[in-house]
């Protein structure tokens, strides 16, 4: 992520990630402020293995795109409503990729933020079995979860 | 995609994964239109080993999120500028999704449907070693290229 | 509705509803997070006699839609501003919906949750004359209750 | 209609409404160039049993909603892009309407001037059990005719 | 203005004509919830001298458009910031009048609701020499309190 | 005017006021490019009598607010859809202005330039009955000339 | 600054600036309300050897261009959220020069204005090599402190 | 600049350059698609004496940002309207940069990148006299030509 304010939002994804048996690690990197230490850092970890890099942003988001600029691994981007803009300027800042490099946008915030794990999920579950009966469990709760709102008592009408 | 007319920028997203020697069909199937088709064509293709899945769609595009309800594989949604808002009503459906359910969001138009064939390879080649390999020469070719312009006889100045 | 956090602007649909005489339920059923139980709820209650469907929902809100896909019914979308981008992501997913599938768009908030209810009113009161004078009575005393607002002590001048 | 350059497009509701086998007239009247003209016409009309009301208009939209204020019908509102902002002002000025006043905002330009008769055919089928009818066939054709695009030969793939 | 809610607003445009020595009353008329109220508002008060109109709305804000549609006089338009939109809504909604029917749109909120007061006394003192003086000195003294500012003591260097 | 090429959509404005018996002159004249020649032509028609500025600019729109902060007398501001953003900028840089300053913001483009003579018209008919009279006739024969296109002939209905 | 509430935000442009031994003074000057107060001052200090004019202003903001359009110094824009529309206005307002006169925007809010620190120290440093030292040294601690916050103890993972 | 196709309007900025008597060097460099490429050209150019860069970029505009992260002398940014959203995300892009890395945003399109000539001349003038004059003139000929525009014959009126 691009700044230490970043991670009151972006600990929705590790905790994400957790509940997903992945393992993963934080990183603060700013695409501006440390370009050196970011571009170090990629590469490192991108030698190392790391299969997916998750990268959260706000106002000019630069980070996710200078990640995939760095990386043929996929990169997924969180846009931050860290301006006044109220993250419009982070999502078109990560969206608008030029063709040729790719960044996955997540919404903005705290659901861009938990998304973000699920794809990353989503993308290692296709060599993973039990990741991906995971994922399908995770589905059927969800669906689950919304229906039984509805059970008698837990629906009103008039 | 969600109509025939998305195909004239949707092509671009074909020919990519042709050069990246990937296999592929396209489909026309409306969230709005064709719900049930799109439901039994998702479903089937699912099971039948599809490993992502990219949707383009224009105006309220809710098409990729459709998708993305009803498989756990990665989703990638590609915006298109068919209303007179150019796309930004297509990017919004598209990124800001609600929390439990991911689409990747691209940029607006063909370098979206380009770049989707870029994530889509990126995402095979976590367990693909000769498409890792293609796609770091793809990397290291655009850079290659972009340099080249700058060549003596390629770059004026003043 | 979407989510039980929408329950809070919703339920001035139901109060309105209410003040009608119409009978109505509430349903908690996403288009992304439980599209199969809302595709069964959707083809249960238009079999069963339902006349209106009023879905509100927020951000990339595909709820309003994804149910004018699954009927022939009046449906009507209202926008909530549970994103940052308050509720134009939401009026852009509900409003632009492509030829061959309506939609009732509404205001953002608590003055679309009820129109949306005035609007589901004027459709029945097409074939309800009962339901018709409330209607008209509606609007005498909505003009009557503007006006009085500026009698003699309730209007102020310099 | 707000003005006679809105009728290449509102033409489109024009013979959508044919297609239902509905009867309909057209009206060129403005909010704000011809205001008691149009209170006379909507009274008027509203009084010898018009059932639906569609108003189509750009920019500053207020067409529709000074329909709705006139008439306890149903009122669609059809917003066009005939300004240099291309129709997000119209559609602004249709769908925020003010609690107590509710207008049914369609999408911007020619697929909002189709929906808006689809939605007119849709209340005006809820007593018209042979109007029914066709919507749900219009429908069932319409999703066929999506499948179709994809039979062999029609679907392309790599 | 278009609803009681507005004179926290619109109440500043009321001591600023005070100021001025200028005589008006405040109107509580929605040109949607009370379109025949307003019609005779704006008819009588017009009819009896009325000179200028200021009208106050927010979200789909028609009033102002609406008094200009019944008044040859000169009408000016406030958008409020009443919807999730923050008054976009309202400031496309009375700027964007179509050709014929003029309003002089001020800024969005309190800015706006004082300007108004400005304008219209601006326009009333063209004929009125004794106010053309007040506004001189309001421009005057408007200018030297700025300046003021910045005298030994009211600013700060480095 | 900011620059020649506005003219285009300015001379709307001067065979508007033609059509008024209106005397007026063109000026060319950039709040950025020349200030001092704008502020100098301020002041001197200022003094020489001129009634009512209208200033049509385009962009970082800073024309009307600069000609408001030289002059007591009303100034009406048209919105120039001359950048890429097609009067976005313009209108919110002439709407936007702060307490203390008013220009009346006109709609972007044509509509805005033709609005502007009417504005003008009507602030000089407060002291000029006979323009009051031409006035109140343009506003009858525009509500004519519309309720006309639907005569006999004129209109057609299915 | 064009009022004495944006000082909140340009102090921080104060600070920045103290901190790479800068001198300056802050005046309050509006374009809008004061423009000969402005004129003068930026024409007796553009005299007096000032080398960079840091502008910040709110709403429709013409302070930076109006100060532009007096000297031919290197002038920065620091838009602030000083309306409703949160900055938006005054980045287009700022940013969106007309080709002639150059404003160099800075980001919405406490960014910029810290921002337009830095970019008039990096100006002021191509002729001053002490200068030049400080912004090199200040890059590096930038970057070392984001490293930093990454050390073991300062991240977590999971 | 970022790709080949900017020149078109990238050329603007050469031409005032020249006209200025500056001397400059056109280099195609991507900070997505050539990262390693452009860290090099910076990093040398820097070194070399560089004393001003200028980037122009459109859609996700990342290359100003991405200089500017690289070398602590003056950045501009032009954005440029290569995407459908014709430039407002390369503004966001390249404006809304986060506090410690400044870039100076300028106008979209060619009226910015000629602006952005005009800022590097007015920087490099701080210290070059010749230049300073240059400018001046530039200035003081800008507002003749404009004044001269409204010489008799120059200048309509009615």
């Amino acid at each position: 992520m691009g700044s230490e304010s970043d991670m009151d939002i972006m600990k929705e994804t590790g905790s994400m990630l957790k509940g997903f048996g992945l393992s993963f690690e934080f990183c603060i990197a700013s695409a501006h402020r440390s370009p050196n230490f970011l571009a170090a850092y990629v590469k490192r970890t991108d030698a190392g293995g790391t299969k997916v890099f998750i990268a959260g942003a706000g106002a000019a988001a630069a980070l996710p795109g200078a990640v995939a600029a760095l990386t043929a691994k996929p990169v997924i981007g969180v846009p931050l409503a860290s301006s006044s803009l109220q993250g419009l300027d982070s999502l078109l800042s990560i969206a608008q990729m030029p063709a040729g490099v790719a960044v996955a946008a997540m919404a903005i915030g705290p659901a861009g933020a938990r998304n973000s794990a699920i794809l990353a999920a989503q993308i290692l579950a296709l060599s993973d079995r039990r990741l991906a009966g995971k994922l399908r469990k995770f589905k059927i709760d969800q669906e689950r979860k919304v229906a039984e709102k509805n059970r008698p008592g837990g629906k009103s009408s008039g």
